[in-house]
């Protein structure tokens, strides 16, 4: 644990010369507009062009004002681009990886934001042609919000970038993508695709799954009113619904995406929960103390490294 | 929900002329530590009185200024007392209840702080002398934090606190008991012990065990090291271990004694999450987004009643 994050306040001055001469990014929403906003003030990239699919998005991001040109075409919006990050859901990025393929020019970078790698690089790399470096990313920074006036060009900093390059991956590339989100204020960390997704079923897949859960299980419960949930939710439950409104395509496709860790995860967790409900059944009080002092730990290591900052919502940014 | 939460800002001036005479407090961890010094801030006892068992809490309890006198034998301190409040873990109400019962004066009123409400009534009231009143209460309020020195005057402002008066109890002592805690600025409802315990079963209970247990799941994961839990715990990770870290005893006794109404709860927990997980193995994605999407709502109405304030350490509160 000899990391320790440095405190989210805020960003430095813009960067004499950009990193990148052109900056494609796919999806506006909070991910994508975050990118775009941090880029612009950070002077990370020479111009910002944004990709949207939906109509309504390109109308707002235009509003919005932190692009220099707003394109609806991916293969038209990539070409020229140096850096190509997509900030789709994870199961549309194959989809988009096909649609842009035309346009990329030799020796661009394309990266990514998705919160599974296995599948993003089963489903991107074969779409990529020759001369085109792929360096997969995974920012661990978000909030509740979704869209792009959702987004704000702080919200990587402080936080963890998790690359996974595939075997055999540009070296210099890698150095590119890894400055991009140095720049953004990100602490990049690098590992494989395979252990990036087992460490995500445990630190935020199955935690969200878990917390998606029991508002839904709350939801349900006849004895219990609605209002009462609300209500009385100070006493822990609030904890989970911030998680639990989160972008349900989002999460979809992670869940899609990320089957068999979020599986296995989720096995260890049933056995666990099976225990300890046994014991609550039994009057084992000593096995629940044991459990519950042990836990401490882990809390205190984050407190220590400074992750527990309290949740606040970005300026701007809607509650929804 | 026509209720609405005031905003959690300062508490208001002192009364000009206390509640009761004598307030004595059995418990001097953070919930008994807080009702003291609210109790002297905002003079609803002409007199506290600081009962604890152990020496070394006592001894603190002294040097933190926030009663007029500490005791260590629960019959000697509540002698005189007009209101007693029980802040001790709820397995020890039934205990202490005896061990206080010869000291208790005529008319005094006798409350507690217990999460959970039915064992407490069971175990609490056949202790009481008659003319002795008994209206059990429960302040939905809290920190990870323990001990006298976590204890902060505003703990409960803004903030629910259930009556579970049982059936025949004295109406002027109910009323009384409410006026203390709205005196100390929370929001009072009543209901029956029973309902109470369901109630809190799922906005409470049942979270923390689960938060509990993924903290343990993560803790042995052969795959994951415990740094890498840490460090990436943004990612949700982190919004469980807050609630993981309280106090070990306070919770094993809630669920050894609200094991009926957690372990119901738990199995509806149990059976939504075995369908989580075959439409993640099954790769139905439109059951888990209607699943997800249908979240938000709830989510909503928690942000709309202002219970969604960020967690805030208390001013001197430790974090362990």
């Amino acid at each position: 644990m000899a990391e320790t994050l440095p405190p989210a306040d805020d960003l430095g001055p813009p960067r004499e010369t950009p990193l990148f001469g052109r900056l494609a990014i796919i999806g506006l929403g909070l991910i994508g507009s975050s990118v775009a906003r941090a880029a612009r003030r950070l002077n990370l990239a020479g111009e910002v062009v944004a990709i949207d699919a939906d109509a309504d998005v390109r109308a707002r991001v235009s509003g919005l004002g932190f692009a220099d040109r707003v394109e609806g075409d991916a293969a038209i919006g990539v070409a020229g681009a140096d850096l190509i990050v997509l900030c789709v859901p994870v199961g549309a990025c194959g989809p988009v990886a096909q649609a842009m393929a035309a346009g990329l020019k030799a020796g661009a970078i394309v990266s990514d934001v998705g919160s599974v790698k296995g599948a993003v690089v089963r489903d991107v790399a074969p779409h990529l042609p020759e001369g085109v470096h792929f360096v997969p990313a995974h920012p661990v920074a978000g909030t509740e919000n979704s869209g792009p006036e959702a987004g704000f060009a702080s919200l990587f900093l402080g936080r963890w970038c998790i690359l996974t390059p595939p075997e055999g991956a540009d070296e210099a590339a890698v150095a590119r993508v890894q400055d991009f989100w140095e720049g953004m204020g990100s602490i990049v960390e690098i590992m494989t695709p395979q252990h990036h997704d087992i460490v995500l079923a445990i630190t935020s897949h199955v935690p969200h799954l878990i917390a998606y859960n029991i508002v839904g299980t709350a939801a349900d419960l006849e004895a219990v009113t609605r209002s009462e949930v609300i209500k009385f939710s100070a006493g822990g439950f609030r904890d989970f619904t911030r998680i639990a409104a989160s972008d349900p395509t989002m999460w979809r496709d992670v869940f899609l995406n990320n089957r068999e860790a979020v599986l296995e995860v989720l096995g260890r967790f049933n056995e666990d929960l099976a225990a300890l409900a046994r014991a609550i059944r039994w009057g084992d009080g000593t096995m629940l103390h044991e459990f519950f002092a042990r836990s401490r730990t882990i809390r205190r290591g984050i407190v220590q490294i400074g992750q527990s900052v309290p949740y606040t919502d970005p300026p701007g940014g809607k509650t929804s």
